[in-house]
């Protein structure tokens, strides 16, 4: 980037918090390194807690010792690094504070160059991205001559009203081209890569509709429990946390269509479309028999005996909250008529993976090889998380005298390249952020589309509690995700981590 | 195989040659160690040269030591195995040589309890085929109960004329069912694997075709020279030793249409049909404008002199023999209309490979990421010699911030099996034979178009003697084989062994 679009202060809201301590302070010194930041940029820490600039330098130090791909070292240019960071202890309902912030802001300002541009990270607890955005404005923190932009986490809100109210809050204050929503899943190196793939290889591109493709299954699993998250947990379970957002996202990434431009919004545009395609389900009996909602009892795994849900600490002992949730979606276009898609995410399942399965129909039964042996379905997976790469299942000939086929894998694994030192989701989202890119970000309208289906389920839910299933910590959910897919015949493929003893993987060791 | 097939005499003419000794014998042993051919059967060596059975016996071990994959060892059976060996002096012109033979054979018939199966291997030129046929018939060879079969080794003839000569003495003595000629390309792992591939996956099944392949390259590049076979190779050159046989057989094994059943008479059915929809070159200036001849020069490799063709010990100096071919071909039928198969075989080219690419046709420019940057189309490999394996060229994001899009590899090496002991080509040519299956031997028809396909290029050739091009040893040929592609603006993709940084190789080390 040769323009000046990232000289910027980023002001850090929540700045002794998890997420700036875990992903953002991280994510700016990987930036700073590579050259991205430049030099004409500060960042301001806020929170309420008094602390010293130095204090928070050192915050700041300790952070990126732990957590960033880049250690803290003088000739990466760490001290003059953190000497950008500056710190302001700040009460987010009092306007008064944010008069003293731009007085501040304006200070950096001139000292560093920096043309007004202001990027706020509300690492904030959703209640208060109404209040800090009027604050904003009240305090005149937008009133430079650059841009200004809003960066927020989910939750956006627990169903499609609070949704709509936190927006409206929100939008009084800032243009929907100002805010920035982040689903960190969209900033996942292999969920990018998926238009990449689809839309620049004439191999996949002709096979990419429901002549070709059987279903589609995604994966997104967890080994931990719920730790010390407890009390948003409970409130939003695996529905709120894990499937409005990121399994959506990912679906959509897979289902849409290709946009007529590589523009944000002819993107986003496309997205959208997809959650509008998708099969609202209403009925209480459309729901309980395409929406699976478990939750971990006790359990264990590797020999290690795991509590329940209901019996960790910070967890209501009668809580019904879903840690689990498998279903059966459509979408409803010409391209995937009759296609289902399997998405399925918990916690406390064997395996952490992220993945996405594309079962390929079969060649047809009785025809050639497939009238001797039963031949397995071609699979394309792509590798989301931990380990990133894509591979294809695909049947070869067993070497030797008979025509006997098996399973083989042909694997491209990216995380396996030796001295890479791939940009963390945070990374890539920050600085799509500063250049204004708003490709990987969630726009409203498909934030409002993901709600009105999710609410549906929700409400069901709310009028048949006894429709959670327990199932043993450490095991792939209940048994009723399962028989989600064997109507149609098919099973959940094995992902990254679970035996892969039905596929022979071998490659040239390069 | 549970039946009794494989109870057999196998009579190996030319017993004491390289073929029996580096091949045929291996072979034998290798079937014997896999149980393949029980204990009831019989192996008799026959060439002029006078042997007793204890020295042949001999012959046969120091054959194994060397080319085998399983060794002469008490374990797995030797001695028992080459006591099924006798040897026998023979006059293949003495028709009284063959009833001794009967003679012989009817008691090792009787010995091993063997009824009457006869297997004649002719590792002899061509010129004996029509005799020795003759005269197994006059000796009373062919009186048995069992069957009888033919193996015989190219050259099939010298064009077709002479092919046919030869098909019909053989034909006054075998029926077409009882002759087995052997390619020992059919009998390669990938070259056998390719029908599999393409026919038991949903995922190749619909590219198979003229929308969506751009161009086949065939490559069978030697690093070899001429070696002592001169007097042979200067009557044959690389179209009659490569082109008429291993190239068009490994064509019609990409090109041909599903058969209707996986019965040898179908797919050979379906063989013949590719061969008379390749277009026919008649007129010199077609030949001299989609053929390249060529003949090895003075070169290097490896910093190492290599001489010239002509230089070679058993090589007339003015020598007009090719050692180079290169064409370009079409298949004239609904699948292939319009795409080039560019062929290219030689000896003392870099590297030995020999390999067939499928480059898939690119996205269409102009289009989402093929406007930012060039895109490379998507190459489907399947490596045949030495290493045997498959791969997917494809795009894919460059990890980082920014959409760049880069080639990557999707790797399958069957070769690279750790522990795998694959049959070689011969074994299981001798043990389909044994068993009557005809799928990987060449149907006389299948030959005879071959040969009208070969023949006018060589008469072209014949009138236009200077249009034979020079290249250097260890070279990859004259140019002219190059703009052969570049016409079309294509290119030959590196092989195996070649220099292949155009591509990002990258897999989970298992």
């Amino acid at each position: 980037m040769a323009d000046n679009k990232h000289e910027a202060i980023y002001f850090i809201f929540g700045a002794t918090g998890d997420l700036a301590r875990r992903k953002l302070f991280p994510a700016l010194y990987s930036l700073y390194v590579e050259g991205k930041l430049g030099e004409r940029f500060a960042i301001v820490g806020l929170a309420r807690r008094p602390r010293t600039d130095e204090q928070f330098r050192d915050d700041v130090k300790a952070s990126i010792e732990e957590f960033c791909r880049y250690k803290p070292k003088e000739a990466e240019g760490w001290d003059a690094f953190v000497g950008h960071f500056t710190y302001q202890s700040l009460d987010t309902g009092n306007v008064e504070a944010f008069r003293q912030l731009k007085t501040h802001t304006e200070r950096l300002e001139a000292a560093y160059d920096i043309p007004g541009n202001r990027l706020f990270y509300l690492a904030l607890a959703p209640e208060l991205f109404g209040s800090v955005s009027r604050n904003l404005r009240e305090g005149g923190m937008l009133e430079s001559t650059g841009w200004h932009r809003l960066v927020i986490e989910k939750p956006f809100g627990y169903d499609y009203p609070s949704a709509e109210r936190l927006n409206e809050e929100i939008r009084q204050v800032f243009r929907e081209d100002e805010v920035f929503r982040i689903d960190h899943y969209l900033g996942k190196e292999m969920v990018q890569n998926i238009e990449v793939i689809r839309l620049s290889n004439a191999f996949f591109e002709p096979l990419w509709n429901n002549n070709h493709i059987a279903n589609v299954q995604i994966t997104l699993a967890e080994t931990v429990g719920v730790e010390e998250r407890g009390a948003y947990y409970n409130k939003s379970g695996a529905l709120r946390d894990m499937v409005q957002n990121h399994m959506l996202q990912m679906l959509t990434m897979i289902a849409m269509e290709p946009p007529s431009r590589l523009d944000p919004e002819d993107i986003r545009d496309e997205k959208v479309k997809v959650l509008r395609s998708v099969r609202v389900m209403e009925t209480a009996g459309e729901i309980a028999e395409n929406i699976v909602r478990g939750q971990y009892a006790e359990g264990s795994a590797k020999g290690k005996a795991l509590k329940g849900y209901r019996q960790e600490d910070s967890v209501d002992p009668a809580s019904g909250t879903e840690t689990f949730f498998a279903a059966r979606l459509f979408v409803d276009n010409f391209r995937w008529a009759g296609v289902p898609f399997y998405v399925r995410t918990g916690k406390r399942l064997p395996v952490k993976s992220t993945e996405i399965v594309i079962e390929f129909k079969n060649v047809p039964n009785n025809v050639l090889f497939a009238k001797k042996q039963d031949l397995q379905p071609n699979l394309l997976v792509i590798r989301v998380n931990p380990m990133e790469g894509i591979y294809i299942k695909f049947n070869a000939k067993k070497p030797g005298n008979d025509m006997t086929v098996q399973p083989v894998a042909m694997e491209f694994c990216q995380s396996c390249q030796v001295g890479l030192n791939t940009p963390e989701a945070y990374e890539r989202l920050i600085f799509d952020a500063v250049r204004g890119d708003h490709t990987y970000f969630t726009r409203w309208d498909e934030l409002a589309v993901a709600w009105k289906l999710i609410d549906p389920i929700a409400a069901a839910w709310r009028q048949e509690p006894e429709g959670l299933q327990f199932y043993p910590a450490g095991s792939w959910g209940p048994e009723k995700a399962d028989r989600l897919l064997a109507r149609e015949g098919y099973f959940w493929w094995p992902v990254n981590g679970q035996e892969e003893d039905n596929v022979i993987w071998v490659t040239a060791s390069k």
